[in-house]
């Protein structure tokens, strides 16, 4: 015999054992449901592209962090650390094969070398939902509408999505004369929440002056409603603006849809990155705030711009999958499963396997999932399985298969119902599917 | 503005564009819900693994094919190329975490370097499927029943599944006394199909003598019946053995579910790999047989082995998605969806985003995907479109918002229904529902 290879798995990595997997696939099901529920489609792009392509956009901290290698051929190639870079790659590759306004969603895995002592992983599934080629606050509300709809659909609660708009920010700043040091601005303030308001005002004092500090602190404060902070904000940016009759008109779309109770204005969301040139948003959770934004976004303008000469805006936003299991977890939401199969076979003559498979055959094409258990046990060790993998019942067969002598174990209740037939247990099953509709 | 990047993708790697993409989304949903009624649970595994884990078991011609690389840490790092090898990894890491037998199946992509001039792709989906723990031909039939019902379930008609039984080609190789050549020969009967039966004789010969290779291809040719080759087979073996019976025994199983007419027995079929140690089998579409296997597999005895002292065998097969969705081109049965929306909301004025949204949503709760187009283009182009994304009704909305001005327009007969309220159209949709089942 060889000898044996450690079993080790890369740091930042995980594998997903069955209950862990079942509770992804729930929420990615749940997610993928409510993207198509709006009309949008899937796309999928290689996890490997060509590395001058992934990093055109990067900077410094980007390129660090990328898994970056030379392949047989000799190409450049590197794993996507995103789903935005690839997607502005694709854009500019079949943009004349889409319909435009193009609405498209991505669930998919992304790589980064990060320092996983932060508690970061170096492999995690990203949720990002666009629609590209139009420029109509009707766009911008889908995007906040399928936001809010999407995260209250997997049972979190009710959320709070705080908006804000980057035309209406860089207004304000040219209007006190700091729209020169807009970006270092916008990241400063970008960091808020982190660093608090003392901090954020030393740094941009040193950025600007003491006044200017001042008059931007006093911008990013919330006010009593989204109507008096629009208000606040139009005022310090200079007066009435088409930003904020976009926001004004996306504030009527919330009170028409009757969701505008989830909806803040907080002129301190940026967003850091650069390419967000109008709306932005983040979303919190009302029952775990702390934990930070679940799904952020914004406008942009050219997105695609790095690969083609067409401008192409658009506006998206993308949900953080882990953090939500996290918080599912936290708000103890998740329901253990580990299996699909409501109904199980017992195993009481291996033998009998053909009969015990007929029978499940005739409850799964009823639509139930129904596991055949395999090998002969004692009974009482394969209703601790059944029951350990989240089944409800357990038809137990005679020692004759499939005559009148099976019996179906109510699970919950260790209730036994004896001496069914076949026939009895498919019609028991029937009126189950019937009466969970 | 920068110079542009020119937008390329690697050889061997594809985008998936909204029809494509959903048709195989709907395969492996299909396949999943498949897997999921015999009570089989996903797993998840890192894509990126040690180098060593992955390459333990590889030959020559995987580890040319292997993407692999030194990652930020130093580390030498491959991407998984098969779903098998890491799935040993994580039994071995994860042996007591689960109930044995485990039934998993982990549908993801893998990658491999491999000439692209034959029409392969460097990454492409696996769908596999597997039984650990379990010795029993009830396991072994389990993964036939479930290959031969989910494919089924794919719109590909009817399929043939071959199976054979290492053991009693071992046991033939014995009793002609071939057995020290045994890897050899199983490789060569394995490419019965591509080289025909002249050149396997000649090779066949070259590796023993001519006697022995006659033997050989009269071994391996199957018989009038099931029950007829597996008892030519026998008899070649010398006689009643432990595998026959088994066989036998499985044959029963598929007499019991109904499911005979969709097996074979073909004693070629050897499944080159090394890790097989009894029943193998390939699985062929009747429409179709000419694209090769669409699913394979068979039962090893020590999966983990290279990993762990622990034993443990199995039995498992994989669907090969690219060639299945080649077949459904072929056969004329992929339906090009662009959209899951079967409704729309016509667009007669931007501002009015808002109440089409609500109408949209009431739709989408009854069930009903609804897409809202946010732009005011021709009514003409709207309908194009809407047909385009293959929706069946388009609402249209008058120019005030949702009054009892509504029209219907039901996409394939180009019939109107006018002056609908709001709820009639929910109630119309309602019913629809209802009728859907």
């Amino acid at each position: 015999m060889t000898d044996i290879i450690e079993p080790r798995i890369l740091k930042g990595f995980r594998d997903f054992l069955p209950a862990a997997e079942i509770e992804r696939r729930n929420l990615i099901e749940k997610i993928e449901t409510s993207f198509r529920s709006f009309g949008f489609v899937p796309i999928d792009t290689p996890v490997l592209e060509y590395a001058e392509i992934l990093l055109g956009k990067g900077g410094g901290e980007t390129e660090k962090q990328v898994y970056r290698f030379n392949d047989h051929g000799g190409r450049d190639v590197a794993l996507r650390f995103d789903l935005t870079v690839p997607f502005a790659r694709f854009l500019a590759v079949h943009r004349h094969e889409l319909n435009l306004p193009f609405k498209r969603y991505h669930i998919a895995k992304v790589w980064r070398g990060e320092n996983t002592q932060r508690g970061r992983y170096r492999e995690f599934t990203q949720c990002d939902f666009d629609i590209v080629g139009s420029d109509s606050p009707a766009s911008d509300f889908e995007i906040l509408l399928m936001m809010r709809n999407t995260l209250m659909a997997l049972g979190v609660g009710d959320v709070t999505i705080k908006v804000n708009h980057r035309g209406l920010f860089n207004l304000f700043l040219k209007h006190i004369d700091a729209e020169e040091k807009s970006v270092e601005i916008l990241r400063t303030v970008d960091k808020l929440a982190k660093i608090g308001s003392d901090e954020t005002n030393k740094l941009l004092t040193e950025i600007l002056d003491a006044d200017r500090a001042e008059k931007i602190l006093d911008f990013i404060k919330p006010k009593e409603s989204f109507e008096k902070t629009l208000e606040s904000m139009t005022e310090a940016a200079g007066g009435m603006n088409p930003f904020t009759e976009r926001m004004q008109l996306i504030r009527r779309f919330m009170n028409e849809t009757g969701t505008s109770v989830s909806f803040e204005i907080d002129p301190s969301i940026t967003r850091g990155l650069d390419y967000y040139t109008g709306i932005v948003y983040e979303t919190f959770l009302n029952a775990l705030p702390e934990i930070g934004s679940v799904c952020s976004g914004g406008r942009y303008d050219n997105l695609a711009g790095l690969y083609s000469k067409e401008k192409l805006s658009g506006v998206g936003s993308s949900i953080g999958l882990d953090r939500l299991i996290a918080a599912l977890e936290s708000l103890g939401q998740i329901k253990e499963k580990s299996s699909y199969a409501d109904v199980v076979v017992a195993c009481i003559d291996e033998t009998h396997a053909g009969a015990y498979q007929a029978l499940a055959q005739k409850i799964r094409d009823a639509g139930i999932p129904c596991e055949v258990f395999l090998e002969e046990k004692k009974l009482t060790q394969q209703f601790v399985l059944a029951e350990k993998k989240g089944a409800s019942y357990i038809i137990i067969p005679g020692k004759e298969p499939l005559t009148d002598s099976l019996t179906l174990r109510i699970i919950a209740s260790r209730e036994n119902r004896e001496n069914l037939s076949p026939d009895d247990i498919i019609r028991f099953m029937q009126e189950l599917v019937a009466k969970l509709g």
